[in-house]
């Protein structure tokens, strides 16, 4: 795989200038602009307004953004205490940006750990900044080697040229550090002159397959055709899907998958008309702490996601009841087959065996 | 089942004025403006734009039409072959202006006839038009028989008080003379007070589910909520819905159903969670000509109605290939039955015998 993507990626660490520059995805496709974000007001709202989404590159952008806010406080003068404060105070904000994304947490409190342990081992402010960009710069490596690996891992299971892949959402490069998760393997296999055939769910209401997804894959030049979500059963009945590929928010004990809004009825049609459905994540969405599917809350989003946003003007009665779920679970036995960094496990076992033995 | 319903006929014929009062469908649900078209131009463009629409429906907005047009004619004075010549042409126009709607054809030859044998018998023209007038308000008639007849063979499915029905597109009031084909059992299920709790799929690409059936369905105080089309088996998986009521735009001699796009999709989930789908329409909508679904020619729509329709800006990359079928077929071994104006069948055979009988 092409050490470089076509786009730049999605969170670019801009250490020289103490800033982290993000294409704002609620502009595409039609307007590509980028932003350099310094400030902790500017990075919240960026997170909170979706600019940058996509749980891997939330976790760039937050300790990125720790790394930039801790060094230019530290050129300003600020003293060792001032800092810790300040480095609580953006830890904080940037937690409760996106309160349930847990790669945000997660990249928040391994910078905070780092930070804590260089201020107790009285390291000069200096060195600590510089020290937070080179691991905001890990975490982001570490994704784009785990990207690369789900790309290597998922590739076999395009054999033939020309292949009919099924997308839902956007699980691509935009939402990762580089390559994607469930686009990955398709990236790898244009590179490789198989020339897949991808089918973009446009995944209403918030339309990341029609906004995002058709976006990244046509400007790679893989050929990608867009569909409403309701018309995947017509396309499979003609014989152009051979697989889906879909990512994942949560993989439960059991092998029950928690993911964007439609998965599920992706992958009922798929056993419907026996296409393979495989599931494409990096293995810390799995989480022993979930026994199955039915132990994942379902949170509703607001009403106006589907009666008026993105519209010219509203397109449903006033005060019409919504049923508006932001993910839904797919049971283990429709799913093909998983694919993370560590491999492809035909069954939830294989993958949990995976992750115990860490291997 | 009441002899009005809550709102006015989507078509309503004013013989008085020589016109025909339409309900502006295109700018439902936020706006309610009623058209009164004197003009064969007005009523063309008004078939065209989707002002009005569903089959039945533009079948009498075009015998109508024909009449109020003749009518015109008449008063200015315009003799017997001025009139002839006069109404051929706006039956072309007629015919021409959606040239796959059979009703439309079906209604304006059942209003030609009516005509040449009128002249051809030296009627007055004043009689004639008149005579015209009473031959749409009879297609009207027959059409609000069929879909009350619809309702009472389709009334006993909703067995259970507060039943949860999930309906696609609008096969409503709006898309008939009056009450609806899908939707007419459950009109009549809330009359009665069964308290049936509907789900409406927006159905994209033109949303006719957001805002033509949630709007009727809410304005007759029936409980409604709105989904996107891809949460439908995030829905059926919660155990709110106890059946899919969709209507046909063809039945096939096997039984295979063409409707909406996206309803061959229910149809698929319906049968994975066990759960009864039923179709509705009149047994005019049987075409013994065609044998199975594989038969029927899918037609595809411009790429526009999803990447820009409705949208305050284009919301898919510029030159995207776009998948936009107008409808799908749905095969019989997936529904349940079928209700028509003469009875309910649980099988294709008891319909087929059913239209041969003309019972």
């Amino acid at each position: 795989m092409n050490d470089k993507f076509v786009l730049p990626d999605a969170v670019e660490i801009d250490r020289e200038n103490a800033a982290v520059v993000i294409l704002d995805q609620t502009l595409l496709p039609c307007e590509e602009k980028y932003e350099s974000l310094t400030g902790i007001e500017e990075l919240v709202d960026a997170i909170k307004k979706l600019k940058v989404r996509g749980a891997p590159a939330i976790g760039v952008a937050a300790a990125a953004g720790l790394a930039a806010c801790t060094k230019r406080k530290v050129l300003e003068g600020t003293d060792r205490t001032g800092l810790s404060g300040w480095f609580d105070y953006c830890s904080e904000s940037l937690k409760s940006s996106r309160p349930t994304a847990v790669n945000l947490a997660w990249a928040v409190d391994r910078m905070k750990n780092l930070f804590d342990s260089l201020l107790a081992d009285g390291k000069e402010p200096v060195r600590i900044a510089e020290m937070l960009f080179d691991e905001a710069e890990n975490i982001k490596n570490e994704d784009i080697c785990m990207c690369r690996a789900i790309a290597a891992n998922g590739l076999p299971l395009i054999s033939k040229k020309g292949c009919g892949i099924l997308t839902h959402c956007n699980a691509g490069h935009l939402a990762v550090s580089r390559f994607g998760t469930a686009l990955s393997p398709i990236y790898l296999a244009h590179e490789s002159g198989l020339e897949p055939k991808v089918y973009a769910d446009e995944t209403r209401p918030l339309l990341q397959g029609a906004r995002l997804t058709a976006y990244e894959l046509s400007k790679a030049g893989v050929d990608v055709t867009l569909i409403c979500d309701n018309m995947a059963a017509s396309l499979m009945a003609s014989g152009k899907i051979d697989m889906v590929m879909a990512g994942c928010d949560r993989i439960a004990l059991n092998g029950d998958v928690a993911n964007k809004i439609g998965t599920l009825q992706v992958a009922i049609l798929a056993d419907y008309f026996g296409i393979p459905f495989y599931v494409l994540g990096p293995s810390s969405t799995f989480d022993a702490g979930t026994a199955s599917g039915k132990d994942i809350k379902i949170e509703q989003r607001p009403a106006e996601e589907i009666t008026t946003m993105h519209y010219s003007k509203r397109l449903a009665p006033d005060g019409i009841k919504v049923f508006n779920p932001a993910f839904d679970v797919t049971p283990a036995s429709l799913i093909t087959g998983y694919v993370t960094e560590k491999g492809y496990f035909a069954s939830a076992d294989g993958l949990v065996e995976s992750v115990r033995k860490g291997r």
